[in-house]
This record gives C-alpha cells, sequence and structure tokens, in this order.
C-alpha cells in the first residue's frame, strides 16, 4: 500500500465544505473518495490538510490517501480527473512516505481574500468574489494589521465557540493590495482557526469603512471575546493558495 | 420618449444568445426587455449592436432603447441591475440622440477568444476559455493572420449557409498572445459575419496544431467555401470587448 499526494484545485460555490461533520455526499473530500473507492474497488479515506468552509475554493488544497493501485501517478491523474466534477482538479498527485499525513505535517497556509469594490455587480468572478460595492480605506486596515501579525490567542476570531483546544497562532504576513476593482488580502501563518480568516476579514474592513478604529483590533484581541471582532467575510471571496510543509 | 444607450456586461454560458430567432425566454435580449418593460409598464425593444451566439459572453455589448420614464439614468441603472439576474450587469446608462441605433452606427468592435493549454482542467474560469488541453505554434499562427488582415469576402468564415448580403468585411487587427497556460487571439474589424470569430479561431488552431499550413488560408479565403475553413472553435472561448461608434 502506498501513500499518495494531492493537490487539488476547486471552485467551491456548490459544495458544503471540503468536509462535512454528518454529510460527506456533498464535499470535495466526498467527491474524491468516491472516485479513489471506484479506482481501487475498496474504502479509500482522504485526508486533508485542512476544513475549507461551505463556498469556499481552493487554488493548491493539499491532500493524502493510503491505497493499492496498478496504475502510476500519471494514470491516477487522468483516472481521477476524468471522474471527478468540472469545479474539481487534480493538479499533481505524488508518492509520499508512508507517514506523510497532510494536516499533522503542514507548517503554514497561505489565503486569499477577494473583495470586489465596483459599484455595479461582478459578473465573471462573482463567485470568487465578496461584492462590497465600495473600497474600503487600505492605508487604516494596513495600520490595523501591526495588531495582528505575531503569535497571539486569535480566540475572538474564531467562528466555532465550542472550540477547546489552543487557539494561539502565528501570523507572519499580512498584504493588502488595490488593483483595479478589487481589494485583495493575502494572509499566512502557521495555521488558522475556524473561519478565522473571513472573521479577521471581516474586523479589517470594518476598520477601512470607519467602523472601528485600526487600534481598536489590539483591545479585540486582548478581549478574547468573538463579540467584539468583526462581520464574517462571506465564503466566496476566501481561496486557499497554498499548504506548506518544511 | 428618450433614447437609451446601454453597456452591457454578461456571462452567457446558460444563455441562447444574445437573441435567438425563435424564442427570446432565455435571451439576454429578452432579459433586458424584462426589465425594461416591468420599469416602464408598457412594451420596450431593446436594439443589441449585433448577435452574440449561444455561450458567447460580452465585457461590453452595446444596445439601445426607446423608452419613456420618470427616473434619471443612475435610477434606471439601479433598477435595472436590480432585477437582471447575476450573470448579466448593466455597467452603463446614458441618454443618446433620438437617431442612434446601436447596430446601424457601430463602426468597430473587438472580440477576444481564450484558449486554456494547461493539460489538467481549468476549474475557476472554466466557462470562459476552450480547454485545448495542449498548446498550438504561436509564431504559426501569427504567419497565417497576415492573409487574414485587410479587406476580403470572408464567406468561408460564415457559419450561416444562408447569408446572401456582401460578406465583405475589414480585419484590421489580429493579435495572439502565450500568456501562462493561455493562448488570447483579440480580433478588430469594422464587423464580423456569424461566428466568423469562431470559425477564423479554429482555422488558425489548426494551424498552430500543424494540420494546415498558415500559407493555405490563402487558398481558403479565396475558395469562399466554409469546407475549406476549419472547426468552428467552442463558444466558451469567445468574449465580446467593446463595440466602436464614431
Amino acid at each position: 500500500m502506498q501513500n499518495y499526494k494531492f493537490t487539488i484545485s476547486y471552485d467551491g460555490t456548490k459544495y458544503s465544505g471540503w468536509q462535512s461533520q454528518c454529510n460527506t455526499e456533498n464535499t470535495i473530500q466526498g467527491k474524491l473518495e468516491n472516485v479513489l473507492t471506484r479506482m481501487t474497488a475498496s474504502k479509500v479515506e482522504v485526508i486533508g490538510a485542512g476544513r475549507t468552509d461551505a463556498g469556499v475554493h481552493a487554488l493548491e488544497m493539499t491532500a493524502n490517501a493510503h491505497f493499492v493501485t496498478q496504475m502510476n501517478t500519471a494514470q491516477i491523474l487522468e483516472y481521477i480527473n476524468n471522474y471527478l466534477p468540472c469545479d474539481i482538479c487534480i493538479k499533481d498527485v505524488t508518492i509520499v512516505s508512508p507517514r506523510f499525513h497532510s494536516r499533522y505535517n503542514a507548517t503554514g497556509k497561505t489565503y486569499r481574500y477577494t473583495c470586489y469594490t465596483g459599484s455595479t455587480k461582478p459578473i465573471f468572478d462573482r463567485n470568487f468574489v465578496y461584492a462590497l460595492g465600495k473600497c474600503p480605506d487600505i492605508n487604516k486596515m494596513r495600520d490595523a494589521t501591526e495588531y495582528l501579525l505575531g503569535t497571539h490567542d486569535f480566540k475572538c476570531f474564531c467562528g466555532n465557540a465550542k472550540f477547546n483546544k489552543s487557539s494561539i497562532r502565528t501570523i507572519d504576513l499580512i498584504t493588502i493590495e488595490n488593483k483595479d476593482d478589487r481589494v485583495v488580502f493575502t494572509y499566512h501563518g502557521d495555521g488558522f482557526l475556524q473561519n478565522m480568516v473571513r472573521i479577521i476579514t471581516g474586523t479589517l474592513l470594518e476598520v477601512g469603512l470607519g467602523m472601528r478604529s485600526p487600534e481598536s483590533v489590539k483591545q479585540t484581541i486582548e478581549s478574547k471575546k468573538r463579540s467584539e471582532a468583526g462581520f464574517t467575510a462571506p465564503a466566496s471571496g476566501l481561496c486557499l493558495i497554498k499548504v506548506d510543509y518544511s
């Protein structure tokens, strides 16, 4: 039995997320498991590097799975892509060490959040942006990021009220770029709590729209209360860009 | 009664085109007429600058319509966009001369055709490209364009066998650019016959894939026979970029 590592792109618009607690029917992981189970004629479990929420996209999600097949990796890639729906694609398959675990071995993740600031509706990438309809103040939002960078207890940005493990994480990069009628947030860190990128983005947008000051973000973090943070920015604007392994 | 000029963006994926001979139900023009008729409480006819085929997109299609309303152009814009589906958007509304006709007054059009050349499936823009799966020879295709530029009888590139008006047109610009895993064709001319951009693109792709020589395009044009030209490239890759008025 070999351990295979997959790099996966998907348009998450119509899915219940990478993985669902109760129902695997409409998840990316479920679709991939179905194809692998068909391919190998035995039940295959796919381990993702993390969970993306319903409607969130991925440019390069990573996953791994142990199974037996006579096919080489190029044949596996072709087989899976033939059977996956048009909004999910395997970009790469490699054989990795039996002990490789896509979640436990992940050392960092990059996420991108895209806001559309135009006054009319976005058409061609409407499922991949949050249509904000106005332009937030980029400099104020950049000022606020200095309180987010570094190692903190990010409990206030956790969307799961029942989460009882450590909520300490390190964010080492936040960039905010304004291009044409898009504002693009890029985040890199060692890991992110449930909804964390979306709640941080919502909080930064509230800063950019003048609803809170850049400095208030410091108190928000110290409060450790979800109620002190901003709104959860919509799933459509979020894309997992890359998962790092050392 | 005023004459209004509209600039319209649409994702044509699920429509039967800008206009349909028999059925306006599932056309862009039909959707726009429905909203204007509702807005003005009287039947409004919309005149498009041309017809785009089923599945073809537009960044800036132009249309005009005569009607009476108390609203100003900003209010019209907001009203229409509220009622149009999420894949059609009015980008601009202006009052024009009563004699302005979006089709008769058009002096030129720009079209863009996008091929995806990557070996795996395109995900995020899958409805806006033709997934060719390999890279054609750009230089050979560029060599072929010299026979297309200028004023010619383009009958061989007309998809409508019953078309009996003049098929003489002028193309003054064709560029072919290779960026990452996309090949982008840009065409500008005084007008294009039905399917003309798609059949020219199909013919150029056959040149780029070594199925015909660049020089053969000269004979193809001279033959005036549709059967001598290449295949009709799929609608998904085509987008009307802009309509010119003098």
